[in-house]
């Protein structure tokens, strides 16, 4: 099944701004964020377990976290102009779901991009935010370059 | 990629109430039922919508929802003894969860699914709530195929 008729008017006029800042491609997209980093999670620290213990959890990513991935990814053009925190985060799940939508990346295959790139001990809270930075600073990356160049 | 490692405890003693009454499969669940319902959800408003108009919406499932799907396709029994309603919407999150890691059905399949059954003005509360619940519980149904007999 295609997608492509949920995204009749964002392609109608395909910008960076336009998939950037669609609220509810951000609506759906706090959906994906959410479930592969927390299976991503699970992973890395069922992976990590000293007693090789299946860890599975549910995580919510924070605003702040996603934010700083798109300033570091130097992908604040896909949001709006004098953007807040709360904006940029947006944008990110928006274009998580834009390239879910656009079926270049799976679900699995988000969760295996995060999982490559998420380090450290994530059961420490600063070491997480700090590899979870990195983790969708990298998604991101990945993402831009199936996306408009302008 | 095969996410077998992170259900081992889970398959060292497979019954009806190891998966249904794990918190973890439920808080991870929770982020496939809403995800799934949102993006169905969108699918069938799309459709419905009178001037051919894409529409992108989230949207959170109810615990209420959940719980009498859960009741309505005689699965009470996935969940713990004397259980009230939040504890029967986590089952239903935890079947949910373990059929998308076990590989028995995609997102893609259970977004299917719910569209499939997804009828009535969704724009009416009252109306997408008796529709919901008839989507999850026949996606109940279908997973229970997978599921072990006792």
């Amino acid at each position: 099944m295609s997608y492509d008729f949920l995204l009749k008017d964002i392609h109608n006029n395909l910008t960076q701004k336009s998939i950037g800042t669609d609220k509810g491609l951000a609506k759906i997209g706090d959906g994906i964020v959410n479930l592969t980093y927390s299976i991503a999670k699970s992973i890395v620290l069922t992976q990590n377990s000293k007693n090789n213990k299946s860890i599975r959890t549910g995580a919510k990513v924070s605003k702040t976290i996603l934010a700083n991935a798109l300033k570091e990814a130097n992908m604040k053009g896909f949001s709006r102009t004098r953007a807040d925190a709360h904006d940029l985060a947006d944008t990110v799940e928006a274009l998580v779901a834009y390239i879910w939508f656009i079926r270049k990346m799976t679900i699995e295959d988000i969760i295996h991009f995060l999982v490559e790139s998420l380090d450290g001990n994530l059961t420490i809270r600063s070491e997480e935010i700090k590899s979870a930075t990195i983790a969708f600073k990298n998604l991101l990356i990945e993402i831009k370059k199936h996306l408009p160049k302008s």
